[in-house]
């Protein structure tokens, strides 16, 4: 039986699954759950993942969730995955796993509260709050401050001076993509001062083309959805198809 | 060179690393690194970790940071571990590194800021937020009921049913260990309803017994002296010795 990957492309991480699997040639079965209808609380899905969260995948009877556990999972159970992408070597890996951990409370948590509270927030039904945002931006702008001073100190082009991406790199890059959807102006503000964070978000992409930009698809769609409304004037994100595309775990 | 373990015991996640070691018996050296004085924010340290954050570790030219890696490492890095603790099983390790994943914005974003927000915020001269203690206490309260829903279910004494502890046992237990300097009465209501974790706390407390309770020495200290201003009839912790004791990274 094939990998099944339960995902729905509006969420970053199951994203990051998405190309994983295409990049890297895994024979799977995309399988969609989607968030704007609830059906990650459908008691079928329930069966799959307890936590009622995208992504998750079944592997024959291994069933698991948690996207950088799954990351490394597939980076392990799969022949033929190069090493690169989770080193077997104990201290390659060990900083790499540090990167990961990080990840979940600076990076993931500022970006996260950034964009539910500039832009995703009406979409989605909830009032958007300003001082989350700030704080979220506070949190995200020093994140990427780390990364560019401490991860991408060196001359490689990806994360901890490597020379081609890791599972940390591809989770990573997925959540900064978020902030296609913000503000241009927004989004520069906190990408300009950045310009290593700039070349390696668009070194992953390229490294992982065309998987990435076509997984992103969707995203891209929203962002164009987005600046439509707001060319018509509007200021908040009302109009009930986007709040529907938008409906989705962030 | 020995292992070079720098940690404060007032942060939970310096505990576990601690505990990891006493109980495997690596041999190494605990360095303390003073949060109440700010030591994490010296340059010495921060060549160690520059994030500024304890735990971390030196072994020999190799630095490691955020908890969870370096336990993994600790795990692999030296002989006669054993395999409990992180299986080398593929599929046992991508259960455990679900949890580990999970615990970053649940478990541990809960008891943080439920802790921080009832309790020993006064003492880091934070004021206490009620809006966040009240999100605080939901998201814990929800992962606590997820712990014992979906990882206490089998009558293994242990997460995921297994009959010895893990690495993700002993990060979550040593999480959840926050909630003794809470006043008695929020504690039981959190805990109360939660038969299969609190018998899972005494699971883990003895099996990694003498340690365990020697690591958490300095918390049942701090919750002694908050229990004695209680009775000296003070409702918020402002004594100078306590908030020397208390200003901790949590």
């Amino acid at each position: 039986m094939r990998l099944q990957v339960y995902v729905d492309r509006m969420s970053q991480p199951s994203r990051a699954i998405l190309i994983f699997c295409k990049v890297n040639g895994i024979d799977f079965e995309e399988i969609k759950v989607d968030l704007s209808k609830r059906q990650h609380r459908n008691p079928e899905f329930e069966e799959i993942n307890p936590m009622r969260q995208v992504p998750a995948i079944v592997d024959g009877r291994f069933k698991l969730f948690e996207s950088h556990a799954i990351l490394r999972y597939l980076a392990c159970a799969f022949p033929g995955i190069a090493d690169h992408w989770y080193p077997s070597d104990l201290f390659k890996r060990a900083k790499i796993e540090s990167v990961l951990d990080w990840h979940h409370s600076n990076l993931r948590r500022g970006a996260v509260a950034f964009v539910l509270n500039t832009t995703l927030g009406p979409a989605l039904g909830l009032k958007l709050n300003p001082q989350a945002a700030v704080e979220g931006e506070k949190l995200l702008s020093a994140s990427l401050e780390k990364i560019e001073s401490i991860w991408l100190k060196g001359n490689g082009r990806f994360l901890l001076g490597s020379s081609q991406p890791s599972i940390a790199d591809l989770s990573l890059v997925c959540e900064l993509m978020q902030l296609e959807v913000v503000d241009e102006k927004n989004r520069n503000q906190i990408l300009g001062p950045h310009k290593k964070v700039q070349r390696w978000i668009e070194d992953t992409k390229r490294a992982t083309q065309p998987h990435f930009e076509e997984v992103h698809g969707i995203l891209f769609k929203v962002k164009a959805k987005l600046q439509n409304q707001v060319l018509l004037g509007a200021n908040t994100v009302t109009g009930s198809s986007t709040k529907t595309a938008l409906h989705s775990k962030m």
